[in-house]
């Protein structure tokens, strides 16, 4: 029983994960984001996912990975389970951190971005562009698949701000159990105010849009699959709204799209808040849609992404991608997912 | 005929190269580091060398990637050629840098390194070997065979202040014409006073010997080594006197030494003002020497290596060896390293 819709391809020969974390200020303002306890605190969800991605639990930041009452886990867990049942290399990338992990992380020179009210949300997008392409030429003799994950706190507002400037329409998901779709809207009609930018207005000018209203994971994944494409790696891009985002700035710089498609959650896919479906088949990407059958689980934490309480994140849709390339059942898959969450719930 | 020595094993499934780049503020000193043309602009050379061996050229920083009057490479030209011959991934791992280059690094979150004449020469050696050991853990399920270089000016006398504690007589390599030995012997001493230290006194403390007297690439290269020795995997350490350091580090901290050899340049081996060789049997580590030939080169920078000028760096040893496991004879390296040459000097 297929839990991963359409079919997936016939697995790589080398498959590659790639997780980009950044930060924005955007985050900062109240209630925007739930991806933390408070505004501020969402600084250090991207490195909390990192240390909790590479090694079950998280060492040095100040973040509950678990979020109470029901221990709802971050969804970097069904990223870490992918990772430690296929056994893909991976590397963790830091565009513009305000918080590092106590991890490696291979950097790219980005600074954190700005809130989009302000003029400039995102500095020296070429220079994170061309690193990050930097990075996909060093990796692209040594793998044929590539999934591109993102952790960024504020990321859905930043996305529906660069896709206002792109000129697609559309209501962005959330990491909340009420979409906060209202306050999101009035952030990104100020962005664009501050910017001196109107719907659609940088639809021939994407690199723009990205340094206006967009964030610094941005520039970073359209620059790794960019220099992937040139050698016609297959780009999955793991993730929600935010890769639709990174997908219309992709194609509107005219990249090769032909190798590209993305991997997301069915959470996001049945989020009555937000679009997604309708702005993937407007941008004509393709999109793999998995099920980790959460509503199986003995954790009560897993029920609330059935729910709807935390939907995508980390890359987890692509990660299920990559356990589905391995032939890992859902069953398989969810019972790893638990096994994570007890050593998780033990670590407290 | 063999151009490295004694005979390699056979060709690895999946080599591995990586670059350690750091700075100390020991290379400040007057007269110590010739690796840069002032004591000062050495902070730019390990991120030169890094720009150069990813993309053939500098892009971001203030260095003369051949020094006058001969045009004299640096020995990252060497690694850029063997990478280019032998498609090798490969990475850049920042340890310490003080400049940090415009192409992608793996931060492992260290502090540049202080002159060795202070109290304290490296902070958080143990945060820097276990971020270092992350990394190795992360990568050591993808390959089998590892050779690791490394950039830092002024190593070579950090590498006689950690030989020095740990109970190693023997004097160190230089990449000037004239070794400023008596200087560096000075440097040493002095730096042994200031953290009350005497010849030795430090040989079961190796930890102890890296915060006192070392630099941030030592925690990082026997970080890796530790990780990678954990399953197996062989480690080639790429470089002169500075590795024999590193290796007595593993060797003191107890770590198994069975899979770990150098490999290093025949004008290292032959530095008279060195004793390289004799340090390396005495501390029972299996050395690989490879000779590029350069004497036959129709460059004149080239004749410089033969008359002992520069004498290796950034894992040119390591690289020549990762060279001779893809069974490129020396002409072929030494027709490539001319090629890297040509496109340098164009680019000036």
């Amino acid at each position: 029983m297929a839990w991963i819709e359409p079919e997936i391809p016939a697995k790589p020969k080398n498959p590659l994960f790639l997780c980009v974390l950044s930060n924005t200020k955007t985050a900062h303002i109240p209630k925007l984001s739930a991806a933390g306890k408070t505004a501020e605190l969402t600084d250090y969800t991207p490195a909390g996912d990192a240390e909790l991605m590479e090694t079950g639990n998280i060492i040095s930041v100040p973040v509950l990975p678990m979020t109470p009452p029901y221990d709802t886990p971050t969804p970097a867990i069904m990223t870490r389970s992918a990772l430690k049942l296929t056994g893909t290399p991976y590397h963790f990338v830091n565009s513009g951190l305000i918080v590092t992990p106590g991890v490696p992380c291979i950097d790219l020179k980005a600074k954190p971005g700005e809130d989009i009210r302000e003029a400039i949300a995102v500095r020296d997008v070429q220079g994170i562009y061309e690193r990050a392409k930097f990075l996909a030429k060093r990796l692209r003799d040594h793998t044929d698949h590539v999934v591109i994950g993102e952790s960024i706190p504020g990321g859905t507002t930043t996305a529906k701000g660069v896709l206002s400037a792109l000129g697609y329409d559309g209501n962005v998901s959330s990491s909340a159990d009420e979409n906060p779709l209202e306050l999101k809207n009035r952030v990104v009609a100020e962005g664009l105010e501050a910017s001196g930018l109107t719907f659609g207005s940088l639809k021939d000018d994407p690199m723009k849009a990205i340094a206006c209203m967009g964030d610094p994971m941005m520039p970073a994944v359209v620059g790794l699959a960019a220099g992937f494409q040139e050698k016609g790696v297959k780009v999955v891009l793991g993730g929600g709204t935010q890769m639709a985002a990174v997908y219309a700035l992709i194609k509107h710089l005219g990249i090769n799209t032909e190798n590209i498609s993305i991997a997301t959650t069915r959470y996001v896919v049945e989020d009555k808040s937000a679009n997604f479906m309708e702005l993937a088949k407007n941008l004509g990407v393709p999109v793999y849609v998995a099920d980790p059958g959460f509503g199986k689980s003995t954790l009560k934490g897993l029920h609330r992404y059935e729910a709807g309480t935390i939907k995508e994140g980390a890359g987890a849709g692509g990660a299920m991608y990559l356990a589905g390339l391995h032939e890992i059942s859902q069953d398989e898959f969810r019972s790893e997912v638990e096994n994570v969450c007890k050593v998780l719930k033990a670590g407290e």
